[in-house]
This record gives structure tokens, sequence and C-alpha cells, in this order.
């Protein structure tokens, strides 16, 4: 059995592991990305991490392929990195210099179309050749995939899903639009409203557990703490995020047409208490042909779903060639 | 060369035609459907053309497969048209009766998504692997094509993009849900908006043109007459569907990052009238990365799209198989 290298490379660690063609992680690990080194160190880091890794599955293991996960702008028919604000890298050409460095064919792509197509085709999505995959963190983002394959569009842009203005939402996003999904409904914008509410004066046990100054520690899991303490503000902010989602998602699902909408990212850990209003708004306004079987599930891979997706598109890339 | 054949299956009309592998149709055939004399009469017929067509190339041209598309809820993998209204079809086995009539492979598929991918690959989107299309006409419908290939989804239900919740819209749609885009931004939905106020006693030219019962005679194309004789009525319809239409186009776009929209059926003849305003909607919502090359375009084939986009696709899951 054939094994391919999967490698997510963030702004802080970077997570290299073995994947067998069931998508089983057979070895993985872990080291600090140290971005200031500049991108020929973490390029060479990267190229010790997958030699090691290797190295542990024993004797003649030569990893058939190597996929990189990677944050920001990535253009993978080029290999090349186009502009990551985490690693402080444009236009760095990581396929070749990878593939300079370890002899292998390395496919390169953005860090959460791959988080999305290890949960899609390996996680909660294992089975079903048509799925939809959201992650709520930072940001909200989206990936499709088809018949089995993961849908990238021209300039490889397929699979935003956080930005355009949305009716309900006047809230202005970096992006540039005002009313984005994003600035509402990822755990970054959740937390923003909550700061937003409780700086207009609003009464929450929030208040109490981050007193003055502390308030800039407020995570999204402190609202799901405080929804289930039975505070209003943490309540509707979740509410309204999960049924503003769960609206964004009914032209996705009526146009893509999946099996399975799969939740994942820091967001996503908010459970039914997000999970439930988006179900709602997303089922009140779908098809009647398109209710029956449709599947809204959580992501199940955690960590590891970037590294098996990297690894299995890796593998899809050189099996289309 | 070979050729394939496209059948586009109407209410009223077949149209049969031999296609090259060019998308240029070689030679065309047009018959009056018959639904009413069931559906083994029309599937005769269809061979007949199919023959018929055949044997004007000359001599030895058999076709190397045929694809038909048929209005309503087909299953193209089963090869069995589930549900046609308007040829009144339940559960009919074309693939299968046609084959065993003619003695090559037959792909059937749905009508509008045959027409978009003719217009997708040989038409307004020829040269684009990534295309949207949507047609406005009774309805509304949309299809995908990503790196040169027919999106179908779960169940083959990809392509929706009618219906679902609208902001703005309150008319209670024929799906079952309220504010479809369908009932103010289709053909029929604009005719209807038309009539809606010039019941609730709006003036407008159209009551002129169409007094008492001859209302029921007023057609979409009407309204572009009376908008460009600077009809307020007609103008504000014609761009309320314009502004919506392009709004709804905004997370497609963003999902799916298509080269080229292509906007095709009845409704496309308003042209600018109908594109100016969508244009500008669409434009206004998108990020800035997927404005400077998105290219807005009217279909360009007119009634051929759906028999080459039959024929092609035909073409297309044999080269699959």
């Amino acid at each position: 059995m054939s094994v391919w290298m999967g490698v997510d490379v963030g702004g802080t660690n970077i997570v290299c592991g073995a994947v067998n063609e069931d998508g089983v992680v057979l070895h993985a690990l872990k080291r600090p990305t140290g971005a200031r080194e500049g991108s020929a160190a973490v390029l060479d880091r990267i190229a010790d991490m997958v030699r090691e890794v290797a190295g542990r599955l024993g004797g003649d293991s030569v990893p058939a392929g190597v996929g990189v996960g990677i944050p920001g702008l990535v253009d993978p028919d080029a290999g090349i990195s186009r502009n990551s604000t985490n690693l402080e890298w444009r236009d760095v050409p990581v396929a070749r210099e990878l593939e300079r460095r370890l002899g292998v064919p390395v496919h390169i792509d953005n860090d959460v179309r791959m988080y999305i197509y290890g949960e899609a085709a390996f996680g909660a999505g294992r089975g079903s050749a048509n799925v939809l995959g959201l992650t709520i963190g930072t940001g909200i983002a989206a990936a499709i995939v088809q018949d089995g394959r993961l849908l990238y569009g021209f300039k490889s842009m397929a699979g935003e899903l956080g930005h355009g203005p949305v009716a309900g939402i006047d809230v202005p996003c970096g992006c540039g639009l005002t009313g984005c999904l994003e600035t509402v409904a990822s755990a970054s914008g959740m937390v923003r409203e909550a700061k937003r509410a409780i700086a207009a004066g609003r009464e929450t046990v929030l208040k109490e557990w981050f007193p003055g100054d502390q308030l800039a520690n407020l995570a999204a899991a402190d609202l799901s703490r405080a929804m289930d303490a039975g505070d209003a503000l943490a309540t509707e902010i979740l509410r309204r995020a999960g049924t503003l989602t769960g609206r964004e998602l009914i032209p996705a699902v009526h146009l893509t047409s999946p099996e399975v909408v799969i939740i994942g990212g820091g967001g996503a850990l908010a459970g039914e208490r997000l999970l439930g209003p988006l179900r709602e708004a997303l089922m009140d306004g779908l098809l009647p042909d398109f209710r029956p079987d449709l599947r809204i599930k959580v992501a199940e891979r955690g960590d590891d779903a970037g590294v098996v997706g990297s690894a299995m598109q890796a593998r899809a890339k050189q099996l289309q060639k």
C-alpha cells in the first residue's frame, strides 16, 4: 500500500503526517513553524519533517507524493504560495522547492480547502460523493466536493461563503463589503458582536467573567459557556449566527446538491447551540426534494483533517494525471 | 470525425440534430411531439428522427451515441424520466427503450441542464473551463460547469437557483416556499407582477396595449417594449428582476468561481434592460478578487443549444466511462 505525506503549515506550527490510502494517519510530527526565519528555513524544516516521518515508517518507505496546505492565496496549478499573511510569504514557489529537496511530486493548496477535503473524503463526509463543507473560525470558508472531486473554479477561488451582503447585517467587513456573514457568524465575529454589545451597555454574565481589560480574552467558547448559564446576549449571538449561516447555506445547497453538509472549525465546537438554529433555518428554506436526505454534520477528524486532506489531494491529483 | 445525436424533447416539438465534435450542428429536424399519443409513440418518433438525420449524413454514418434532453425530473444514471409534467411521463425508461430501438448508447438528462451545457461548452462559455449558466424562462434554473464537467450533485438535483426565500420578495411560490426569485424575476414572474400591479390600479401603457381580457396575452417581450416606450411600471419590474437576480448570483459566483456567467432563456431577450441592473448588483456584492475577470454574457446559440448540449454530454459521458 502506498503512503502519502500531508503537511499542514500554520502560522504557529507545522504538522506533518504519513497517510495511507484509507486516509489513516500512520505517524505524525508537530514542530513550531518559525516563520520569522524566512521561507527557505521553513521549507527546509518541512523537508526534514517529511524525511523524518518517512524514516519512522521503516526501511524502504518512500512517499508516493507530498501534499501541503498553506494559509492564504495559493495557486495549486503553478505550485506557488501567492500571498500568505500568516507566514509573510509572497510568490514562494513551494512545490518546486520541496520537489527539489525531496525528489517526489508535491501538490500545494489552500489549508482550509485541504481541511474540508479531509473531512469530506475521510471524515464526516466519508462515503458520500457530494459534500459541502464549511469552516467557522477566524473567518468562514467553504469547499465543495462533487463526484468525489474537489472544485477549484477559475483561479482556484471557489469556496467563498463568508462574504457578500446579507440582509439583516450592517457591519463593515475587512474585505471591503458591508454585511458579510463572517462579521457576525464567524468565531471572531461572534466575539466582536459580544464586545460591541457590552460596549453599548448591554447586561451579560460575560461582563462579570471578563471585567475591564480582561474582556480582550473573551473567546467564542465563552459564549457557549454563557449560553449554558442562561445568558440572553450569548444565546442571541449564537442563535443569530446559526440562523444567518443556515440561510446562507440555502442557495449553496440548491446549487450544488450535497448529500452531507459538514460544519467544522473552532465555531463548530458550539455544537447544537449553533447547529440547532442553523439546521432549522436551512431546512425551512430548502425545496421539499432537498430535505429528506440532507445530513448536517459536525466535523469529526479534528486537527488531523488538514494533514489527511493534503495527503489525499496530492494522491487524487497524481491519479488525475 | 465521429457524430453524436442530440435530441431536445419539448412539450410541443422534438428537435433532433447531428452534432460533430466541435459542437457544430450538421443537420437537424423538427417535428411535433404528439405527447398525447403516449410515451411509446414519442420514443418511436425520436428513434425515427435519429435514423432519418443519420441517413441524411450519407452512407455509413452511424452515430457514436445519442443524448436526449427531457423536461422535468430525470435520473441520468438510471436513464429514467422520473416525472415530466409537460409530457405526462412518469418513470419512463427512456435510455433503455431508445437503446433497444437504435442499438447505440443513449444518455438522457434534464433539458435545461443540456441547454446550459450547450451554451457553456459550445456557446457563450466556449473556451472557459468554469462556467455558471442561468435560464430565465417560465422558471429560473442554473447549471455549473467546473473543469469542463457538468455538475450533478446528489440525486442529480444540482442547479437550483430560482427557489429559496429572498429578502424583499413576499410572493408565495408554486414550490411551497415564499419569496422565491422565480416569482418575480422569471419571464412568467415578471408578467405576473405586471398583471398584479394593473389589478391593483397601477397606471401603465400595458393597460392600453392589452385592454380588458386581452391582458391574458401579455408576454415578457411586451415589458421590454413598454420600457422602451418609457413606461414606469415595466421599467421597475425589469430593473427589480435584474437587481434581485444579480444579488442571488453573488453567493453562486463566490462558491463556484466561474469565469463566465451566461444568462439564457426567453427572459434574456430583454438584454441590457435586465442585464444592466443584474450586472451592477452582482459586481457590487462580489469580493474584489472576483471582479476583474468575470464576464456576464447573454446566451448565443439560441434554439440549438439544447441539441448541442445533449449530443456533447452524451459524448462526455462516454469518454468518462
